[in-house]
C-alpha cells in the first residue's frame, strides 16, 4: 500500500538543493559555511556560546544578566521579548519594550543579540533591535514566516520542532535560504517521545548533529535548557552536544537573588554555571585545534 | 528533580478558562456547542462531511470535484489554495486564483468552503471567500496567526499539532476564544510516533475524541486521510472516527479520470468511497438517534 | 552514514517467510487462515469476542464472570493467572490456582480458554489448562518462549510489542511458525508515544490491521482494554477496530458489585456494555455478509 | 476520565523499595553501589569500558578481539553467544559453543566476560562461563527471566527497554533485587522514538543518567553502539555519555581486517577508536578527580 507524503534523506537533494552538500560542489567536503553575527563566528573551531534570560522581563534584570553573560565569557545575548506560550493567559513576554531592552543590553556588553519572532508582521520591527532573528520551535514550519526572515538580510537561527524529521527540518531552512539568506544555523532543542516529562522535558537528541554535518554545510548549535528542561542538566547536556561537535549553545540563565524568573525557572543555571560550561567549551576547542595541528 | 514547562490536563481550567468544560457551567454536561458555517451545523447528533480535493489545481478540477462531493451527500467543501510543503521548491498552491476557483465551486455546488491560511497578513482576505478558515498542523501554536483568524468573524477549524498534547491543543485553541471567536471545531489528523511511515503516515489518535469532548465543550472532527496516508485506509478509518462519536470528517477527494492530484494522490479517494462514509455516517446517526428516543 | 539494523516491509519474505502473503502463494488474495480454537474460529467473517477478567482472583469472580461472558454472547473466555506487573511487590496473579479456576470456568460454560504464559518452563503446564496460550507485550521477542509455545500444539494470540514494528511483530510470529505451529492470532494493542498516560493508557494503532491483513495470512484482533485503560473508551474502541476489520476483540471485564478487581480496575466494563459490543459485533458480520451476497 | 496501570516516578519507593534511593537510608546521598565483577569496578570514579564483538562467531575472531580491547585499554569483554535476532532464520548466535570461546577469551587476556542470556533454563549453564549475566531490551520485562538471573549469585547487567519508562526499567531491576541479588548495573541504550531508522538506529537518551543516579543507587552505563546505529557516532556519543556522568560504556568492536562481522557491522568501530574513547575516559576521570581533591 502506498502512503502518500512520504520523504526520506535521499529526497534531500531536491527538496533542500541550496542547502545539501551534495548539490553545492563548493561544500562537498566538511566544510562548515560560517554564520557571522557581528564578529561572532559560528561554524568555525570555536563553538559559540549564547547565554541569557527566557524572557526580556526589566531593563535591570537584562542588563544585569547581559553583563554577567559577558563575564561568564558568553559570545552573545539571548533574551526573549515576544514569548509562545501554551496558554494565552500566561505572561506572553515584553514586546517592543523587551526589544528596546534588549538593545541597551547590547549597548552595555558589546554582546551581539538573538531573539525569537513569531510574527512575519513585526519581522522588520524586530530586525531592527536584534543581530539574529530565532524561529522558534512552534513555528519551524511557518512558512510565511520562515520567507518573511529570509528576507530581513539578518542571520537567523532555526530551532527544530519537536516532531521534525531532518528532512522537515532542512526543507524548512530551506524557505529561508529560498529568499537569498544562506545565514543560517540550525538548532536542536529536544524531541517529544514517549519519556517527555518523566524525568527530563524532551528527549535531546544529539546524533542529530552529525546526520545534519554530514548532509549540509549550516552549522548546528544545541539547547540544553529546553531540551531537558532541568536545571542540574544543563551543564552535562552542553559538555555531551560539545563533544558531538556542534557549533554552539543556547542556554538560558538567570539570577536567583532576584527571585525566580516569570518563564522556565526551572531550566534557568546561574552564571557561575555558565562560566564553567564556557571554560569547558573553549578548553575542547583547543584540544581540537592540537589534535589538527599534529596530524 | 522539577522539570520546567510540565502542563497536565489538571491545569486546563487555568490554560483554557474559555474552553473547559469545568469553568464554563452552562456547557457542564455532555452538551456540545453547535459551530455553525452558513447553515451546516457541527456538534449536533448528525456528523459534518467535508470533502473535497487537497489543493485547488484548475476551475474545472475543482468544481468538477465539488459537484462530485455534493453528489456524494457531502456537507462541505474543502481545498487548500495555500499549501503548506515540505520543500519551497514544490507546487505551493495557486493562492488567490485558488480562492476565486473555491467561490465559484460554492457558488455551483451551494456547498459552503473551508480552506488552508498560513499567514496572518492574509486571513482577511481568504476571510473574504472562505467560510470557514482552517488553521493547519504545522501552524497550530502559530500564536499570531490564531490570534487574527479570531478576529476575522469566521467559524475556525483548529487541527492538531503533530506533536501536540492534549493540553497543548486547546492551549492553542483558546488563542482563538480570547479574541472573542468560540466558533472553534478541533479536527484530529494522526501524531508522530515510532510507526510513523512504515504502514501508514502518521498514528490515528482516536482516544482523543471523547477525551475532548469530556474536557470541553468545542466539536471535534477527524482527517482520516492525512491521519493514514493510504487511501483504502480512509474508510474504515472514517467508520472507526464515527464509532467514536467524532463530530465529522474532512476527507480528500480526487477524479482519477483526470490524472493523479499534485498533491498526496495516494492518500486521496474517489466520489463512490465518499459516497458510502456518507451514508455510514447518516446511518449511525439515525441509529443514534433512535437509540436516544427509545431511551 | 550507514545505520545497522534497519530492517523494513520489502525485507518481510526474507524476515518472515513462513507468514508473509508474498512467499506463500496460496494465500496470495485476501484470504485469511483460520485458526480454530476448541470450535471458536477466528479468521472468519464472525469476529471472535474473548472476554474475562484481567486476573483470575477467586473461583467464585471467574466463574460468575464467565457465565456472564457466555451470556452477554462471548465466545472465549480470557484471564490471567500468570501477571506481568510493573513491580515485583504487586499481585502476580494466582498461578497454577487460577489455571484450574480456568478450567472449571470452561467446564461450567464451555467457553474455550485463554490466558498468558510468561515462562518457558511452564509451557506445557499452562498448555494442560489453556486452549490457547497467549504471549503478552513485554514478551513479544522472548524468542525462546516463542519457539517453546511454537511447540505446544496449541494456537497461540501474539500481543503486538508496545514498541513494535509491524516488521518485528511479523518477525516474532514467524519464530512460532518456525516450530510448526501456524495457528497464530495477532494481537494489537496500543503503543507507546508521547500521549501515551494524558487521556489514555497506550495509542492504540487501527492502521496496523489493514497493514497486516495485506501483508499476512494470520488473523489479528485488538485489545481495546489495554490500548485506552479507560472504561469508558472501550466499548467505542471495540466498534472502531471492527470497522477497521479486525477479526475480533479481547476484552476485560469485571463484576463491579463485587468490589473492584486487584488489577487494571479502570479499563474494565461490566457484562452489559459487553453484550452491546457483541451485538454490535454480530450485526456487523451480518451486514458485510450482506454486501458480499449482494455484489 | 481515570486511566488504568498509571504510574509515576512517585509511586518509586513503592515499585522498587529495595532500589529507591528513598527507601535506603544508607544510599541517600550521591553514592552509588559498587557492583564488582572479578575485580573490575562499576559505580567508582573510573567509568568501566566493556568492548567487544557483536556475536562470537569463531575462536579467532573472538580472542583477536579480546586481546585488542585489553590492548585499547579496556576492563571487559563483552560478545553475544545468544543473540536475539528479528527473524528466526537470521543467525543466532553460536550458543554453548561461544560460550565456551568466551571463556577462552577471559583465560587468555584475564578480561572479565559479560554476556547476554534470553533463557531462563539456560541461566545457570550461562553463568559457569560468564562473570556477568547480561539481560537484553526485549527481555527487559521478562519477569521469569529476570527472577532466575537474580538467583544466579552473579552481577547483572539490565539494558532498558526501548519503550520503557524508567519507572518500568527500575521495577524490571526489582525483580532481580527481590531474589536477593543487588549487583545491578543498569544501561541505557537508545529508544524508540519518530526519528529512529532516519540517520540513527534509535535516539539516545542520556538525561535518563542523572535521573537513575537521582533516584536509586545503581550504576549505570550506556551502549553507544545500538544507541546510534552507526559506527561514526560512537566515540562522540561515548564521550557524551560520560560527560552526563555514566559508570561505564559497552561497545562493539569489530577487525575489520578479518571481513565484516555477521551482525550489526554499520555499527561496529575498530580498536584505534576504542583506544581513543578509553584514554578519554580515563583523563575524564582524572580530571573529576581532581576538582574533587581541590574542592
Amino acid at each position: 500500500m502506498k502512503i502518500a507524503g512520504q520523504v526520506s534523506l535521499e529526497d534531500l537533494p531536491r527538496i533542500a538543493p541550496l542547502l545539501s552538500r551534495a548539490t553545492n560542489p563548493e561544500y562537498s567536503g566538511r566544510q562548515t559555511r560560517v554564520v557571522e553575527v557581528r564578529g561572532v563566528r559560528f561554524g568555525e573551531d570555536r563553538p559559540v556560546v549564547v547565554a541569557g534570560p527566557c524572557a526580556v522581563e526589566t531593563h535591570e534584570q537584562t542588563v544585569g544578566i547581559a553583563q554577567a553573560v559577558r563575564e561568564a565569557g558568553g559570545d552573545m545575548l539571548r533574551g526573549g521579548a515576544y514569548k509562545p506560550r501554551t496558554s494565552p493567559h500566561d505572561f506572553q513576554g515584553t514586546g517592543l519594550e523587551g526589544l528596546c531592552i534588549l538593545s541597551v543590553a547590547r549597548e552595555v556588553t558589546g554582546l551581539p543579540v538573538v531573539t525569537e519572532v513569531m510574527d512575519p508582521r513585526l519581522v522588520r520591527e524586530v530586525a531592527k533591535y536584534a543581530d539574529m532573528l530565532q524561529v522558534g520551535s512552534r513555528n519551524m514550519q511557518n512558512y510565511p514566516l520562515l520567507a518573511e526572515v529570509g528576507r530581513a538580510h539578518k542571520p537567523v537561527l532555526l530551532k527544530r520542532g519537536m516532531a521534525a524529521s531532518l528532512c522537515e527540518w532542512l526543507g524548512a531552512a530551506e524557505y529561508i535560504a529560498k529568499q537569498g539568506n544562506l545565514d543560517i544555523v540550525l538548532c536542536e532543542r529536544g524531541i517529544k517521545a514517549f519519556p517527555s516529562g518523566e524525568y527530563a522535558r524532551y528527549v535531546l537528541d544529539l546524533s542529530v548533529i552529525p546526520a545534519v554535518q554530514a548532509l549540509t554545510f549550516l552549522p548546528v548549535i544545541v539547547d540544553p535548557s529546553h531540551a531537558t528542561g532541568v536545571a542540574a542538566m544543563v551543564e552535562p547536556a552542553s559538555r555531551a552536544a560539545l563533544e558531538f561537535g556542534c557549533d554552539g549553545l543556547i542556554i538560558e540563565i538567570a539570577d536567583f537573588r532576584k527571585g525566580p524568573p516569570r518563564c522556565d525557572a526551572a531550566q534557568a543555571i546561574d552564571a557561575n554555571t555558565l562560566a564553567r560550561i564556557v571554560r569547558f567549551a573553549r578548553a575542547r576547542a583547543e584540544e581540537l585545534q592540537e589534535q589538527v595541528t599534529v596530524a
